[in-house]
């Protein structure tokens, strides 16, 4: 019987976080080489990364260094105008969006307020900056990055291999499956 | 020939924004009678509303006035199980918040190193909730009763009678026809 084909859409923090990118290597470059030297040994598995996140990953591996067994990943983007999603999840976006604003003014509120007391400049603005980004931004798609792997899993009906806690929640509304770097170590040894 | 039957879904502000209900009436129950009173006349237009549209209307008029004449607006949510939307309506959407995330965070900034020099409390939080605001919400789609206004009509393939920029903006990237209270007033006299 002939195997079924496995696709599979990468994200960077697979082999750029520390506690992911263990099942493959120490350094970032290592664990992506490692993992292509077990995929270059399997052919019923695909490998996707959309071009935002492979330049990304560039940046953290070197251009040549990907360059060198780029045929092993497929660089393709979602089609965007093609793909349709149900209106419910836009729903959803937005309603998490909404809560997430009013977050994000409290906070801002809170250290206007603080500062009106506190001198310390420097330290209050980092602790608004780093308060703001998760009331804001922390487990949900911020980025055109995360929402090319959301779309691009969805296309393909492929598996999304990232540890984004945020991706991984609105990737389950879509009926993605989602799989850590310990998961996809599995898939290629 | 039959005439073609004119499906309309109807925002609230058409009949609360002094500007838009000026072409019904003077207050916002006489703007919405006046129109319910040329709408009964009309047999080739049906108009419709999301429920929490609806709930916000009668916040303005009254429910039992809103009530007189029920039949007359239908009291429609969209389906938002079976509808369906480009994917890159979503990712536009994301692109967007993204950059307004980072404008919000400006404001903050501003504010918290104002209050390091400024001892006025009240007004500095007042300043600070409105520019937030607007950095974040002004002319995007914003909440679950846009989001309604938006499906809905995509849905039903009707018009979308609304003064909201940012409602207006995004229904134009869904082929949505809008139209202001003064040319829904053509459309029932």
């Amino acid at each position: 019987m002939k195997k079924d084909k496995i696709k599979i859409v990468l994200d960077t923090n697979i082999f750029i976080n520390p506690v992911e990118r263990c099942y493959f290597g120490k350094t970032p470059k290592e664990a992506f080489n490692n993992f292509l030297a077990l995929l270059e040994k399997k052919n019923n598995i695909i490998c996707y990364m959309p071009p935002l996140i492979y330049e990304e990953l560039a940046k953290f591996i070197g251009v040549s260094e990907i360059l060198k067994k780029a045929a092993l990943i497929n660089k393709k983007p979602p089609s965007k105008y093609e793909l349709f999603i149900p209106s419910l999840l836009f729903y959803e976006f937005i309603e998490e969006m909404r809560s997430r604003i009013n977050k994000g003014l409290r906070v801002a509120e809170k250290y206007t307020r603080r500062a009106l007391h506190i001198k310390n400049e420097e330290e209050i603005i980092k602790s608004l900056r780093e308060e703001y980004r998760f009331a804001l931004r922390e487990g949900i798609i911020d980025s055109k990055e995360d929402c090319d792997l959301l779309l691009l899993a969805k296309e393909l009906k492929a598996y999304l291999a990232t540890s984004d806690k945020g991706l991984i929640e609105w990737a389950y509304k879509l009926g993605i499956n989602c799989i850590t770097a310990k998961e996809l170590n599995t898939f290629v040894t």
